[in-house]
């Protein structure tokens, strides 16, 4: 279930030069001019990739994206913006578009730059390739992921496809990790804008593995505004699209075992809830007793009161997977032990927190920290 | 070398219930009235001794501390301050003293009520084995320390002593772990206050192992008030006193294999620079890194630019242990990788972090995380 105007294709450019046969450069075409909206990492460092997308967001329409993985292109300097506009202008020159309808996106390791030769040498068999195989095109974008994340909907005869990478450097309060939603379905382009920003603060901006924020982290929307559909159902649509992505990056997490859906409620405002949610979900301690199914709540009850929120201890709910084990801020009578330590041992957790009697409230996706986490991240270059 | 005035003792009151042999209530007496500082911790869920602790040091006189490992008393509620209280009656009324005169200082699992029954029975022998020795007194407010910690300094004839604890839930921006200080220079008690207040800021409060701060964080300082010593000499004394367990804490961080020292200098405010050295002291990308000798600065540079100060990344600089790896935002040149992956070898890592031309600095230190600290906080409820 392609969008209409859409195609795609990927190849090996050996970009990290581990000759792992993988493939790691893919692109995405439109045959029409496409609107194109995205939201772009928080972080100060910003890739060249980045500083390039989101000036060619202001202008807003675009014919292809060429994405790779195994570099970041990432505190690259005029170097690494160079790069990127000398394989931009390699694609349009192939493809006969303007070089500034080509969005670069890379991910991968820091500091390296692109071998941009190597790269080009693949644009041939990329243009030569282009057809409907997005698994492909949704491999070639994965570095530590363990599988592709792919979501769709149809909305009468439109259609909404999106595709992400993700397992590591994931923390809410950024724009994103990689990801592209692609439709056929007209829609001005500040509906699309609107729609994509709304859905990212309580998806991609609501999940955590690491509590490290990305260089690189870009979500982009593209339309082809082919078929005519209904907007409240296609932003809908999108809103789910984008937050199935935003699930598969969490269940991806880097060496995670589970997932943990925070529920933080009754605070004074929303933003409160979040910083609460995010305060727990990031906890070392916490993330290491989930990982160990322990029901250890007063390492909960620790991070709720470091959140930096205003809190009145005495009024601290929590239950574990439907289990009351905090009431009032002490212990709540009446749960057993081994019940929790149970309900723990299973591979999604829920926790909801009540602080008080405020309207606010937020949900963060968290997962537990393992030794796989530290395998991965001590020994492999990423 | 022991303050005049004061003495010490240690007991096994099998305060956890798992029957283990190590020692884990203590006692300190002081026999004349001592003035008495304290820095608690910010956490707003605040255990019993913390909040009876902030109320004593309001009172600032104080002859006795019982400390206790194994157990909190976090997150108990009224119940938990009964508790704390009744303790103090008891040892209170043993060492013929007033209740109100003696502090008590907890550690150990959050949520759980003190075996008061059983501590109180150990109480004669505590009181009975009053002396020097203050290493035992250590070792009995360990929980997952692997050494005891304990400082000293001699300026003229006086004498300054300090002991802590702390090994997990070790994070920046807290009043401190538990640690006491004690002297017998004769000093007015607001000396003693600013004293330790500005130690606290650059010492136990400019580390951190797992970003976790704690509900029972308590410095406190007693002087007996006998000896007339050289102010100045006195107060240096207590700051590297103070400085010296902060380092032992680090060192014993859970599963620490490497003490790191993040220096970052250049930004406007000296708070700024704590902000950036903190971000990169608790980025798990950073610290896995460490623990794998990857000289991996592209994790550096991407926690520099989410830790929230406004960086021009083009003038960031990062020499590890005195190899240049970053220049003006991009990779230095001429240094090489296997030197860096040497030094990240050692035991004691320099990270020097340059952000601009302003004189704000300030110096975190952090461990790697490791396998280790999995380990411990998986499968140990703690």
């Amino acid at each position: 279930m392609i969008p209409r105007g859409f195609s795609f294709s990927a190849a090996n450019a050996d970009i990290d030069g581990t000759s792992s046969p993988k493939n790691d450069i893919g692109l995405l075409y439109c045959n029409t001019k496409a609107s194109l909206c995205g939201v772009f990492t928080r972080n100060r460092v910003k890739a060249a990739p980045v500083l390039i997308g989101m000036d060619l967001v202001k202008r807003g329409v675009v014919r292809a994206v060429l994405a790779n993985s195994g570099n970041a292109n990432a505190c690259t300097g005029e170097a690494g913006l160079d790069d990127a506009k000398r394989l931009m202008a390699a694609v349009a020159s192939r493809l006969k578009i303007d070089a500034d309808e080509v969005i670069p996106l890379s991910t991968g390791v820091i500091g390296v730059r692109l071998p941009v030769d190597k790269m080009l040498s693949k644009l041939d068999t990329l243009a030569r390739g282009l057809g409907d195989n997005v698994d492909t095109f949704a491999r070639s974008m994965m570095t530590t992921d363990t599988f592709p994340k792919i979501a769709s909907r149809k909305v009468g005869q439109a259609c909404i496809l999106g595709v992400a990478k993700g397992s590591g450097m994931i923390a809410p309060d950024m724009a994103t990790t990689l990801a592209i939603v692609i439709t056929d379905a007209i829609m001005e382009r500040g509906d699309l804008e609107r729609t994509i920003k709304d859905a990212v603060r309580t998806t991609f901006n609501a999940i955590t593995v690491d509590g490290d924020t990305s260089t690189n982290d870009t979500l982009i929307a593209l339309s082809s505004n082919m078929l005519h559909a209904e907007l409240e159902g296609v932003e809908k649509a999108i809103f789910e699209v984008i937050q199935e992505l935003s699930m598969m990056v969490v269940k991806d997490g880097e060496g995670a075992s589970k997932v943990v859906r925070i529920n933080v409620s009754g605070c004074d405002t929303d933003e409160e809830a979040r910083k609460v949610g995010k305060t727990v979900g990031n906890s070392l301690l916490v993330k290491t007793a989930l990982y160990g199914s322990d029901p250890n709540w007063g390492r909960i009850m620790a991070a709720i009161g470091y959140s930096g929120v205003d809190i009145d201890t005495g009024s601290v709910s929590i239950h574990i997977s439907g289990h009351p084990v905090v009431e009032r801020g002490v212990e709540a009578g009446g749960y057993k032990e081994e019940d929790v330590r149970s309900a723990l041992e299973g591979k999604d957790i829920h926790i909801d927190i009540s602080v008080g009697s405020g309207s606010g409230s937020f949900t963060i996706w968290t997962t537990d920290l393992t030794h796989k986490y530290v395998d991965i991240n001590a020994e492999y270059r990423s």
